[in-house]
């Protein structure tokens, strides 16, 4: 049989999902195919075009398609969702989920329709209970539908600590539990630089306006723009799972996953420690908590409950 | 003394000064300022934290800064103009050229005040006629401010050629003279698919199609985004021509050139064969051509005149 | 299904089977299975090991593994050949011939033994007879196996015009057909520095020394390490080859096939231009042939036959 | 100023400086010169023409030279020393430590000859006494001087827990203090895989086990090979460390470095951790250390300190 290049799609040509399809191209993790909505067929497609003519020159070889057709998203290894729309002045939150939650569905039917034996990695938010709402409509085995949060929320942390202690980003890691942003649970004593624990290398003040910063990332970049939201850092955040799974690397990452029992939750997503590779997220890691870490993600999964409820 | 990181500037933090800062960093040429006017300082800061955001995850280590402060910019080892308008529905081409005129003058201005031995490669279009107006503003020697067009324009037949064949990307060539786009000289003889010519392998109807869509490849782009133009070429572009320099590599790429007396032009910036290595453009490189290519060469000397004439 | 990561069985643990194996690790093209004979199965293991412990520094992923047990080449999806001996003094071309051809009956009963459905890459010299015999042997189809010559003497001929010219070795390019060494059949018309022919920027006297250097290429790094040969250079020549299999990138490489019909010739493995891909070679590229071109190529294919005569 | 490539200078042609030179290469970190003895200038031509060779195929612009010229090595901006004889059957610790004292001096006089402002990283053995000679002998500034052993080490630690544990290598950390191998002192506990602290994930005898082999490591691949030692792993240390150091990146490295009273020591080169930058040596991190491991540090800085004495 011949070798089959990976195919991977990006539901959502935003910025995001514009940004993903690049990195992922520029790693040759395989051909990518840009969706968007019909309306948005135009502009997916000369994005797609775009990145393309983009590839003799950073030397990369990897088709690039826009469509607003899912039929070609056919026998995609791994699908995307970026797509979604974002909380706008006014807007309930009720009504922000509800539809994200409806795009959600309809994307999800569509991706197994022409991929039955995908992987999904689900970044729209509120992403636990949209990651939520993907592994119903799909019926994918759990381990095959996976939410980003973890891996951009310590990405920020980390530049923040980097540039605290003037160190390179390759040695500064992060570490945390929970959702996303104002859920999100640090688990400063497992975040290092050099391997270090930063409580014994950043002043306590520091860190945890470090911390602050970190859960108002995602809004300091909103604020900044003025319009719209970050990119850059979601895309390489999604890059490297989207990696880690088509490479079967087993790399640790904080992923929202399915819980069944895993920290005494059940039925929800939730940002967890686990293990991604060639079958999805291989292992959930179960760490002991302290009494204010099991408060803090008992909050951040009482909150992830609370979006649930919206949906039903 | 200590090792010094490389320093390189981006003028204009639009979405094609954002992708270079991006693939700059990525390929960690050195640390980046992107720099933007005043009224949108907070948006250009909010790109570049998006984008050092990523750096955890993409492993690059590259400071990103935005400002609108040329001050940031000091000691630049290369800058990047790719600010100025582009063309709206009703403006005529003689407003186009005085605006960005006056902002290249602007730019080179503050550019050399902070960097004075910098060089400088300039997309903003029309092309040919910014980087005279850089060069002459700036007062620095020829060799050290430099346009582009004939990378992204060969980049785009690469594409096209590509696809038509089949083949991977990293084993066509293209070559072109002359201007950007519809002023575009391509040199077909020198254009290979894995070293074989391409008359051989395509017939000469196709290959015309193809010479034609490259021409029109901008504003094929311009077409399908609706609203904005091409940015991830060109940023790819301008990016393997900044690795050039600061790497030293001696590349052979089409660059916009400061004549004097080559190919029997003077005074004039023009797309030609070029050396491009640690001292900027290092050589020139002058090919025979043929009655064709000569007139079509000379059209395009023409139409870059008429637009200097326009600003004098 | 999980995704696998691809499996590559290097046989022959010598200097270039182990840089080969780095290299293939380097660029994450998957598990890499280093093979040699049981009287080498520690240093192979040791080789092996010293690999696998440089990745967590060079930040690959790959597992990497020394053998003499054939069993854990299974499911192989490319395995490369660099098995054998090479000439000593005293000893006769046909002793050379006869003892590898061997060594390539055994080594590829092995290999189709555990992995019927691979592909194979051949280094072993003389590599046309070599390829020819591991087809043979190993009634694979006549795409999925293939020799190594043409990448790596347009490689040292791309070396020494960068030399000469002072330019990057990124823009130069080299064409060749037939065998190797000295029975390569060099095209210069079809090699280029920047898309510009050499024969426009190299005065002949200087290309005839590059061409005959080329062609002692092998024998320049002999006489010089003074005890073996190269090996650097042939491994990226085989990596290059396994990447384009690996990847599915049809690219266009000179790549020793089996022909029929192709060139005039039949029954018969030689150097032409060819796509290499996820199929193998997907396409032989057919050209025209100067009465010169023709007659070398001739010359070529009937030292190719005087090899294989001493096979039978 | 015309941007200039940087210059790396490797000293010691053998397999350690040979792949040293193929891995700065690789990285474009700056053109290669590949020094050996006058005896040895053939084959220390002819690997770097080899790696040469390697370079249009691996895609990397550097020049690689080999030579028995110090002349050659002039402005350097940084050179490692792999040069040395190792332990023969039979040799005293102390005849080794003599021989290669007498090397380190003769290298260090004629480096400073010809590049008086250049960074120094050495790899022979006995490294910390190595690393104090070339110290002493060039003149240099101790930041300047540097001494690997840390990075190989952890490397080696590293590779066997992520073989534990079946992860990917890129999320397990090491932390080394004190002498290389037997003299290595582990902090374990500064050691994870995801951040979670190996004593969470392995269990004690499973982790003393993976310890005592990375005391012995490099004793494991001599076993193994048979005849000669390690140098993939060893060489990939060097690499990053020069690449730390070359793109100024203020990465944490465990390095040898000259102490003045930090942890209690002075006038003696011991493993630490550092941050390593475009200054060399930036800072030397100081930790608290437990009881256990003072006492072994203690222990391996008492033998470093006999070596010395040799020395004497």
């Amino acid at each position: 049989m011949a070798i089959r290049r990976a195919k991977i799609s990006v539901i959502g040509s935003g910025f995001t999902g514009a940004t993903t399809a690049l990195m992922l191209a520029q790693k040759e993790l395989g051909d990518v195919v840009l969706v968007d909505i019909p309306a948005m067929e135009d502009p997916t497609k000369g994005k797609a075009l775009d990145m393309l003519e983009a590839s003799p020159v950073q030397g990369f070889d990897a088709k690039i398609t826009g469509t607003s057709n899912y039929e070609d998203t056919k026998d995609s290894d791994l699908v995307i969702i970026t797509a979604g729309i974002a909380r706008k002045p006014g807007m309930s939150r009720d009504d922000l989920v509800n539809t994200n939650a409806k795009i959600m569905k309809s994307v999800a039917k569509e991706i197994v329709k022409f991929s039955p034996e995908t992987f999904i990695v689900v970044l729209t938010n509120p992403v636990d209970a949209m990651t939520y709402t993907v592994f119903k409509e799909s019926g994918l085995p759990k381990e095959r539908v996976i939410g980003q949060s973890g891996v951009l929320d310590t990405a920020r942390f980390r530049t923040f600590v980097a540039e605290e202690l003037n160190l390179s980003v390759k040695d500064v890691t992060g570490f945390v539990l929970g959702g996303h942003g104002d859920d999100m649970v640090p688990l400063i004593r497992y975040s290092y630089a050099g391997g270090i624990p930063l409580e014994k290398l950043i002043p306590k003040d520091r860190l945890d306006a470090i911390v602050e910063r970190t859960r108002k990332g995602g809004g300091e970049i909103v604020g900044l723009l003025g319009n719209g939201s970050a990119y850059y850092a979601p895309a390489a955040s999604l890059t490297v799972m989207a990696e880690a799974i088509i490479k079967d690397q087993r790399r640790v990452l904080p992923s929202i996953a399915y819980l069944e029992g895993e920290y005494g939750y059940s039925n929800i997503y939730l940002g967890v420690p686990t293990v991604l590779g060639g079958k999805g997220i291989e292992e959930i890691i179960e760490l002991d908590l302290t009494d204010d870490e099991r408060a803090e993600l008992d909050k951040s999964a009482e909150s992830v409950k609370n979006v649930l409820d919206v949906l039903e």
